[in-house]
């Protein structure tokens, strides 16, 4: 067992994965939980929870281990409100998407003694909420700690051992580097997911239905991201603002060289760029982040292409 | 059997799936390829052709059913080898992913009595060659066919039973509109795809290792698609040009959008938006074109997130 007693404040997707992984593997004695919804709190009593409170400030009340598992945006009123009631020596950490913003938000109103270490765990599906989470989400994803300067070993290494012991590999880094990464990795892939299923809602003279029917490859892939949650996704949008707008610059500039392309005619152009990217793909490939496999494993319907 | 004699003219991904489909639903009497390249041609003999020829002309004689399989830049210079070798009463069909572009580059080559019925099977991986074909490419994905006006409706029948047998199934368009479709569902996401990872691949500050070990699945579906065939996707920018550039730009304009509410930290704006395109996603999963499943049958690397 690796903590006597974990919180888990907020219970959506990648706590209640958590839960379900620390139940799995006993490393937790008592699984307490909290959550804003009633709902939520009954439906996380019901299938994974020892215990769920009613104000997050019971939930943290002699917890070994706290998990801040809100939208990022509402993580520093949570932090105010459960600072007083921090068990000295308890390790604090979140699951938010961005980091900086996370360690501004609820570094200040934790004690003295109890160690904060934010997290990133990369892993999800577009599914939210108590039910959707499961004890395999987090196998062989990464995620990432970026323990502040100073922190104690020993909180590092045992929070390091749950993650390890849920399946997930551990890399520590910068706060700041940490979100420049994800914006290229993830967060503004997902902005332009959602900008080109919002370009196909406007379309008038290709029917919606059309737009359904045929969706191949590339569309059908933006609106899985595009599906995932609105709070979630909102929140870090305003709070990795600077890393996003610096690559969705890049972004832009980009688009409008290829776009060039297109509108001169200039084939040359086209296919060189097109095979420097295949190379990137290799490399997703050889270092184990997806199959190779034609169909994706999707045997009911193959990847479409053209 | 539908067609008794059945020419392949390029073999790569599309022809040699459509050999391996017609011979396990005995669906031809004789299958004949033709490939500009001899290794190519040496494939498809070992593995899906009954026979191959040195030249597309010889490859076309006495075929009830001639298949343009080459990219879309390539049709007019074969069909104008083709059009004196045709046998009278043939049908011919090509698997182009632009549609008008194809019927002004290959219809003043044909003889009179030759039935041209262009077609677009939106199927496929991101692989290409002789190699990459299997039998069930098809299955219950559109094939998309573009007649002309005063289409023989028998030559029609007959070819749609083909594809029907294979596995697809049938919708018909007008060529200009299937073109605005397919722009829309597949080539400006691709387009889209291949310049995020252009902008990826010219970061400094994050090093290329880190993009591809933390590829989360924003990011790790744009290079899926970006690892198409270069060719194949050059052809189509390039003869699909004014309905590419028509959603370019109106992805643009909608992308400023977004990035001015990033940067004006509008997040009712941002909430509202990525509530909306949840909406489309569900249609495309109730449309059965994608699995609602978390994972997305990738047992082994469940979709990342955040």
């Amino acid at each position: 067992m690796t903590y006597p007693r974990v919180a888990l404040i907020g219970l959506g997707l990648i706590a209640s994965s958590m839960a379900h992984a620390m139940r799995a593997g006993g490393l937790a004695g008592e699984i307490v939980g909290y959550a804003r919804s009633a709902e939520t709190r009954a439906v996380a009593r019901a299938l994974f929870c020892d215990r769920v409170t009613e104000t997050a400030a019971e939930a943290v009340e002699g917890a070994d281990l706290v998990v801040l598992a809100v939208p990022v945006g509402a993580m520093g009123a949570i932090a105010a409100e459960i600072g007083p009631h921090l068990k000295p020596g308890a390790t604090v950490t979140d699951v938010g998407s961005v980091k900086q913003a996370v360690v501004d938000a609820v570094a200040p109103h934790l004690p003295a003694g109890v160690h904060f270490i934010p997290g990133h765990p990369m892993a999800g599906t577009e599914y939210s909420g108590p039910r959707s989470g499961f004890a395999t989400l987090f196998q062989n994803r990464w995620w990432l700690l970026t323990p502040p300067e100073g922190c104690d070993a020993g909180a590092l290494a045992r929070l390091r051992g749950l993650i390890e012991a849920m399946g997930a590999k551990v890399d520590t880094m910068d706060a700041g580097h940490h979100d420049l990464v994800v914006a290229v990795v993830s967060h503004v892939p997902h902005a332009i997911a959602y900008t080109m299923v919002g370009v196909a809602d406007h379309m008038r003279r290709v029917s919606q239905s059309e737009v359904i029917k045929y969706s191949a490859a590339g569309f059908r892939d933006f609106t899985r991201i595009a599906a995932s949650d609105p709070t979630m996704w909102r929140d870090v949008f305003l709070t990795n603002k600077e890393a996003v707008l610096d690559i969705l610059g890049r972004f832009a500039e980009e688009l409008f060289v290829l776009q060039r392309a297109i509108r001169m005619g200039d084939g040359e152009h086209l296919h060189a760029y097109f095979t420097r990217t295949r190379a990137i793909r290799r490399g997703i490939i050889e270092a184990g982040q997806d199959t190779a496999a034609p169909d994706f494993g999707r045997a009911v319907t193959p990847a479409q292409d053209g």
